[in-house]
């Protein structure tokens, strides 16, 4: 007999799922009950049973013969009410809802420890890339070094866009809206919020760590300039915006004191070497990677986001239930500790700095003193003529990003300095 | 209690496996009880306790302490009837055998699924890279279009070497012995058996059918010289071994009389385009590119070989296995339907042919000709003067294997020909 499958939320994604389960053996499998939706007179594709719509979500839940309850609202409220009626209920619950996990992962994670159902999110970090299952179950006696993810496909886009026709932030963003890769209030894609609600999810499963949004270190693409890209693209490196999850060292351990071991989660655009496998993600792709102990360095790639892609995701979370509810087994719980956060400031990694100058002599003695005094060792600098003036562009050793902050503040006080510009983190291959 | 684990074999892999299972939380969860080896007297690393030692694999295998059986000795015999008698003894079976997965998977599954117990073989097809859970669970409900793998490091770290350095087949291949990425007998790699008894595993999987290593068309690397290289390096080309799996029409379907859909598994080397994600894939590395149709494209890239990685797929199976035994529930199992293959010849893509000619009037014209009256439609060609003639470089237009064949045939009979060359199949974007 099919396992009854209840939808809460029937837009593209939802759809999608009920037109992947109306096909083939899946019929056999599953079988959606009821579908819960705010709007009873929008259109719906035909495949869409009107007698299957409601717009009452607890008595979807609710129905005796619904085990697996997919929750395709978004939001906080009422998703969350919802989600934790569902799983006390005794309901499996399939939800790719970012921003309620981002913020009530560990509250939903115990309810459903506690009834002893499944709560499976797979599409709520990259679409169709099944990188939870992967961290969960392949992966579960894996120590991870690191995961680096391009997390948002907007901005990757936009950055390809930049970085391949050198066209400025403001013309791909407007080439991505009117593809429809970019909303028109971009803010929550460029700003770099969208994956910092990932990169929250992500920490969560990777290190087993309890991390909402506001833990989440977070600089957007907008302050991007398109001479950042090119110098960047002639010094080796594309530029992409990395969710970054690491344990790194506290700054005692440098000078041997023994700092602790902090978690660092942080978005921020980074310098990625043009033969590192993260560079070739282009245009709207997603891709995750993962720095294994014994594994050694995993990725995963593929759509991040679009209906059919992210409702396979959900369709994979739905069958993963319905296998263990004919068992009455559930997946593997993740346990969720407290832990302590890494602050931005003890960050170490090469930097790319861009800063637009007068342009007279004894220019570079000023600015090069400032990043001495505050320990901050430059590895290369060129200078280009600018309309309006100089513009030095240094690459710097391995620096404390507290130092960096410094020299950027210094520099910022020096007469002859008229701009500081972009201040772009380096990836680099592993733990240097 | 932990779940009890038996080694069959405790070479590089099974020492890793070793090490990791006695680290940290896993020591909870899983003991391992015996291991079955060869010579007793081999030195072994201090990790591994010599009170459990014995060369007596059926004890390991019948120990009531045992719940799962890693099968880490390799070949068909005795490691396929050991695994039978486990799997008869309803324990669970991991294994990263792929010579005897790509020659008897279908028993073995048949086997494990009489028994209600688990047959996990993750390490098999490209090591650390979990793509049998992926094709298993997360796109169970997943219609595949195409499998495309690089699932042969040594291959790849030879064909990387050409491509980047300007080599030859022989000194690339030299370096990977000298690194110890391959052989001091290269042959199952360059010629692409190993890759062969990978694809017919990753067909079992994706398409659920009943693919043995003789059903595998397969062509080697050995053939392809430094100038196919570069020529590929100007059209915005590289050159990889490709394990290929998808649907193709009959050869009737074109005419518009309904051919039948049949399965093409083949490995042969391949034209990528440099902007493609599997042309990124550099070095030893293994990727596993799967065009889905709900999902899109997805792609898994990470080490395919090495004692750590592979003890890390092995784990995770491991892992799966004992989830199971706590649940008394097993993994999904795949169904393997018999298929009809598509013969190499009904396989239609571009190709790339290089032609050493004398160097004359007319040659062109002559060579042309055999071209068109094999219904073999020239895209691009370029005639380059060499020390002993002239070469010709074609790229053809969409053809059908069979017309290629038969230009190949005809234009070796030509008086004005010298030899032909490569002729190496172009990987198109999706069908076309």
């Amino acid at each position: 007999m099919p396992v009854g499958v209840g939808l809460l939320g029937c837009g593209n994604v939802g759809s999608a799922l009920v037109s992947l389960i109306g096909k083939g053996d899946l019929k056999k499998m599953l079988e959606i009950k009821a579908i819960a939706v705010n709007d009873l007179t929008k259109k719906r594709p035909e495949f869409v049973h009107l007698d299957l719509l409601s717009n009452d979500a607890e008595s979807v839940i609710n129905r005796d013969d619904v085990q697996i309850v997919v929750e395709l609202i978004g939001g906080i409220e009422p998703a969350k009410s919802l989600i934790l009626k569902a799983l006390k209920a005794g309901k499996s619950v399939i939800s790719g809802n970012k921003e309620l996990l981002a913020n009530h992962g560990m509250e939903l994670a115990s309810a459903a420890n506690e009834g002893g159902v499944d709560l499976l999110y797979e599409a709520a970090v990259a679409g169709a890339i099944p990188l939870v299952r992967l961290l969960r179950e392949s992966l579960a006696g894996e120590e991870i070094i690191r995961v680096l993810g391009i997390v948002n496909g907007t901005t990757n886009y936009i950055l390809t866009q930049m970085t391949e026709f050198g066209i400025d932030f403001k013309s791909a963003l407007q080439q991505a809206q009117d593809l429809g890769y970019a909303e028109r209030n971009p803010e929550a894609d460029v700003e770099g919020m969208d994956a910092a609600a990932k990169a929250s999810i992500l920490a969560s499963i990777a290190f087993g760590a309890d991390v909402v949004f506001d833990d989440v270190f977070r600089e957007g693409i907008t302050g991007l300039e398109s001479y950042d890209i090119s110098y960047a693209t002639k010094m080796g490196y594309v530029v992409k915006l990395l969710a970054i999850i690491e344990m790194v060292e506290g700054p005692g351990s440098s000078t041997g004191s023994g700092g602790s071991r902090k978690l660092s989660v942080r978005v921020h655009p980074a310098l990625v070497s043009a033969d590192h496998p993260l560079a070739s993600v282009r245009g709207p792709f997603n891709a995750i990677f993962i720095e294994g102990e014994a594994a050694g360095d995993l990725m995963l790639y593929g759509k991040g986001a679009g209906g059919a892609p992210t409702a396979s995701a959900v369709l994979g979370d739905v069958l993963d239930a319905a296998h263990n509810i004919s068992f009455a087994a559930s997946s593997r719980t993740l346990e969720r500790e407290t832990v302590a956060f890494a602050p931005i400031n003890d960050i170490t990694t090469r930097y790319y700095l861009a800063l637009d100058v007068v342009d007279e002599p004894g220019v570079l003695a000023e600015v090069a003193k400032i990043f001495g005094v505050n320990k901050v060792s430059i590895s290369s600098m060129e200078q280009v003529e600018t309309n309006e003036g100089a513009r030095l562009v240094f690459f710097t050793h391995v620096a404390l990003e507290k130092n960096l902050q410094a020299t950027k503040r210094d520099l910022g006080n020096l007469s002859v300095v008229k701009k500081v510009g972009s201040i772009i983190r380096i990836l680099d291959g592993g733990q240097e």
